[in-house]
């Protein structure tokens, strides 16, 4: 089938060649995703009639539009001529002979998306096709994103879901590395699939055995990996790491002031929090929560490569003593968000045995490379972890979403969190009761999270995520080796990342031979936004910037999806250089006045700032 | 297609003639999903070997398997003869000459969801096909949970994929009434199926921007049938209820007690909640996370239908504030869980009024009928609401995960949770930056949950939500009319049900004549658990049962279902009096000693146990 396609202009299979940059090779784009014969003469009639907005990328759009009338697909993708127009949801199962237009429908969707999931691989696809909130709330394109009191047709249902991929972003494509979640695991989106249509609650064994069970044995495996002897403990899948986090918090304080679950935090001294600056800030949003206080959470020092000093935690526990606090908790993060820095667990944990608080290791980003024979000394000492945070949508690439709170203790979750003993959750059910696990999570419904997770660890086996995360590691090493030493960048900090993380600031040739100072840093400043608002507007690749700690915005490189390769990573180089080349960084006025009296202030301040960047 | 096929047998479309029940008509077991021919016959020769175990089911079962060799599709679904034993995941894209397998692969794999789909519509197939933990763990008919170091191959990816489902629980039965979550919205689900292909994430624009505008629209949309004016307030979708509740707590307490964001609750005095006894317990969930400490979360008293008596709040308040707590918070509840009972929420608004209190409604599972016409009057007064939890994935049959945290005053979510004012999303970039929602939330990466929700509005309007909740309440109301003099059922109360929850007890024959009193009440505790797991190995419909108050096990029927007819109430009833007539319960002598000496302790206290079953 596609294979024997006429590929897109510009598909070429060699990522090498396949560089979509404007304004030169504006006819490459082919961003138009699946379509039907119907539907798609429809869209280029009304696209031929408003031809005079964006005409580039309309008329590109419209050459693709028009290739649907006759090509791409063979007799196996070919649809019976339904007419959509005329059917509305309530032509569709349950009703009485809903069957055919179900199955119709459904499969007009699945030829939608898997079109889509073909261009998300395919580097002459554009990453995004840019527009500014004004302009997809104003309807572009006929794409009304309004509700109404009718229903609309399934045939403008479809083009609905066409026009929602179209301007979304392709996180699984090969040169998208703006979050540490990218990349689109196609078992892991047949799982996600399953478990949409299998539309179920993870809250009692009754209504989801075989997901509860699932979730069981892989925790147990996940377990395992950390280390903990024959995986014994507990866990849950949670809506992500910061939920995970906010967990171990809370396990901690019913560990050690039990009666605060009944009693409230008045039951507890004041207790305290200490995580490093270069955290993820959601230990800080749990510290907040559950009524801890932000000023409870004490930010950690690092070295320059963002791992926390064990001396400094030691210092700040002695001092929150000596102001009459009780140190209650430390993280340990196994891969920071920005640097991807590794604290040093060991003696972090030696640190906590001495003065009796909980340890938790927050490897939402990090535990991945638990899976790697190569890499997972990093994280040596997570087995002495009381709680660990593991998010498998992150560096493994499962699908969002996908976090783990993992636990020494077994029995400390629900005893933290349930609410009605034997009651709750009904003991006089024909199964052993155990298995209900409802009662031990903060939330009632909880999503399955775990098949997708469970079937790509079945079909890739511990070895090919292992094979992954070394990949993604070799990537972003290559990535390092290339510029470390290339004019025109400078290294946030030295060395070989300890993660797939590199950071790195663009210097435009503008600001090469200028000196240090305000003015540069100010203008140093404008560049990564600069340049990535340009690389947005191409649509070519995405990468993430933020400032850190007193250091002007930089680019933060990622390396997740395993559909990289070394060429994407040439191109990303390419491409910064082509857009930041020329830049002038004129700093205005008011710049300049402000550059003079208050320079940067919120770079040399350590507030809050410095945690940074979402993910 | 479908419509053409031989039908299975017992596949009448007159679902009064479908009624699918073992001993006699084992034949009509229909719970095969779709199977390629190549692995069909694989599975049959498998199942061939091992007949020994279970032989009835597997016989019924391998009928059906042999019955894939030839038929079950047309054209447009025959796939090519693709030898998935011999391939991979490694073999998909992004590999080399990926493409075509990985369209196989995905196609395979929408064969089976499509024929689960079609199955789940049809009542001859079985809701579920029980096994217990165990069993399953076994590795039942070569179903293998265990993980390993190896990868397997696709083949038997698809194999684990047709098992999963085989052992899974047809939410979307027409015969399914188990949960307040219920029914298989096609809509919906192709909606989550490009929800996971899109495979992005809420917390910015960047990377979400048609998903963030979505979900901004259809909160306002949902303001505005709350009625607060033009819509105007805030909002989120959250990972289910109980996080939409713990949001309304944690704004509450953020509206009075800004500071405790920051110096934790010792900033702040004691504070003190209230909620009905009926009410999810959520409520209290959220006040042991959060540092409230369940002791000070006051439950209030309802009257015979399980709504808050106005008077004792009033009463509890005052009572509090003599003994120094300072009242917070009050939750009305529109549609308990167990009663489906709805609050005044008008007199329980005066006293907050009166005494300065936030109102949270929790509206998770009867917000849904303020889409009706003629129901949204039992909400009346939630336009005076600080803040409602709404879940679409309840009463409106939007695939799980969906709930939304709405808030009347705009900007206090980011005030409460926020953790970095202008530096953590980052302000210098190219687009209108309070379109990035992350730090609204409690989360950093969120789920997208808005589109199947958008794309379902679209496709129904809001009449269509209309129609599909009046039609369910009339279900239940015929359910109601059905039982309410039917001999051998007692109802739980008096009247007309305000939601779909219709509470009853069925009475076998042997108690019928049984004076009131402690063995009759022991032995109707354990009707329900017994009908029900009777049920279940059935697997011909499911319904929820629980204890409340001093009342024992009772059924609990709800209807969210679209697919469910007059007919399958019908079925319902004739099914506990089929499963129920024989029932003798006999009072074990133990029993005998613990009526006599402790009867039914747990049901006489005013526990946790009131709050009752998960949802």
């Amino acid at each position: 089938m596609a294979t024997s396609e006429p590929r897109a202009a510009g598909g070429d299979q060699d990522p090498n060649s396949a560089n979509l940059r404007p304004p030169t090779t504006t006819n490459e784009y082919a961003w138009m995703h699946g379509c039907t014969r119907k539907l798609g003469m429809k869209i280029c009639g009304f696209l031929q009639k408003n031809n005079s907005l964006e005409e580039k990328g309309r008329l590109a759009g419209q050459k693709n539009l028009l290739s649907c009338d006759n090509s791409d697909r063979d007799a196996r993708f070919r649809r019976t001529e339904t007419d959509f127009s005329n059917l509305f949801a309530r032509d569709l199962l349950p009703a009485k002979n809903g069957e055919e237009p179900t199955m119709q429908f459904l499969l007009e969707v699945v030829d939608i998306l898997t079109n889509y999931v073909k261009k998300t691989f395919d580097r002459s696809t554009k990453v995004l096709d840019f527009h500014h909130p004004h302009q997809l709330l104003e309807g572009i394109e006929g794409f009304n994103l309004e509700l109404s009191d009718q229903p609309e047709s399934l045939e403008q249902i479809l083009v609905d879901c066409r026009d929602t991929l179209k301007y979304g972003v392709r996180t699984g494509h090969p040169r998208f590395f703006n979050q540490l979640s990218s990349g689109l695991d196609i078992i892991g989106l047949a799982g996600e699939w399953l478990t949409s249509t299998a539309n179920t609650n993870m809250f009692t064994y009754e209504i989801a055995p075989v997901f509860v069970l699932m979730e069981q044995l892989t925790l147990k495996k996940m377990r395992e990996m950390i280390g903990w002897p024959n995986g014994e403990g507990d866990g849950l899948f949670s809506p992500g790491g910061a939920i995970s986090n906010m967990y171990s918090v809370m396990i901690a304080r019913y560990k050690y002031f039990p009666e605060v679950k009944t009693k409230g935090m008045s039951a507890a001294p004041r207790l305290v929090l200490f995580t490093s600056e270069h955290s993820h800030y959601s230990i800080k949003k749990a510290g907040a929560a559950l009524g801890f206080g932000t000023d409870n959470v004490i930010l950690l020092s690092t070295d320059e490569r963002g791992r926390v000093i064990p001396a400094d935690l030691e210092a700040k526990i002695l001092d929150a003593k000596q102001k009459g606090y009780v140190p209650l908790f430390v993280n340990a993060t196994a891969g920071s968000t920005v640097y991807g820095a590794f604290d040093p667990i060991n003696e972090i944990a030696d640190i906590c045995e001495k003065y009796n608080l909980w340890l938790h290791v927050d490897g939402a980003w990090g535990g991945g490379l638990l899976m790697s024979r190569k890499h997972r000394h990093k994280l040596n000492g997570i087995e002495r972890a009381n709680s660990v945070t593991w998010n498998p949508h992150k560096m493994m690439g499962v699908p969002l979403q996908c976090s783990a709170i993992l636990v020494r203790e077994k029995g400390i979750l629900a005893g933290c969190n349930s609410m009605c003993a034997g009651y709750l959750f009904q003991p006089d059910k024909q199964y052993d009761v155990t298995y209900d696990t409802g009662d031990k999570a903060i939330q009632c419904g909880r999503h399955v999270d775990i098949f997708k997770f469970w079937l790509m660890w079945k079909a890739k086996g511990t070895t090919g995520f292992e094979q992954h995360i070394d990949k993604c590691l070799d990537l972003s090493q290559y990535l390092y080796n290339k510029i470390k030493n290339r004019e025109g960048y400078e290294m946030v900090f030295d060395g070989v990342p300890q993660h797939t993380n590199v950071c790195f600031w663009y210097i435009p040739p503008s600001l090469r031979g200028m000196p240090d100072g305000d003015e540069r840093r100010e203008k140093l400043h404008r560049v990564a936004p600069k340049i990535k608002a340009m690389m947005m507007e191409s649509g070519t690749t995405m990468v993430g910037y933020q400032p850190q700690g007193n250091k002007v915005n930089f680019f933060r490189m990622v390396v997740s999806n395993p559909s990289a390769t070394q060429s994407d990573i040439d191109f990303l180089i390419d491409e910064i250089e082509r857009l930041g080349h020329d830049l002038t960084l004129n700093v205005s006025t008011a710049g300049k006045k402000r550059a003079m009296r208050e320079p940067l202030e919120f770079l040399t301040s350590s507030g809050p700032h410095r945690l940074g960047v979402v993910n």
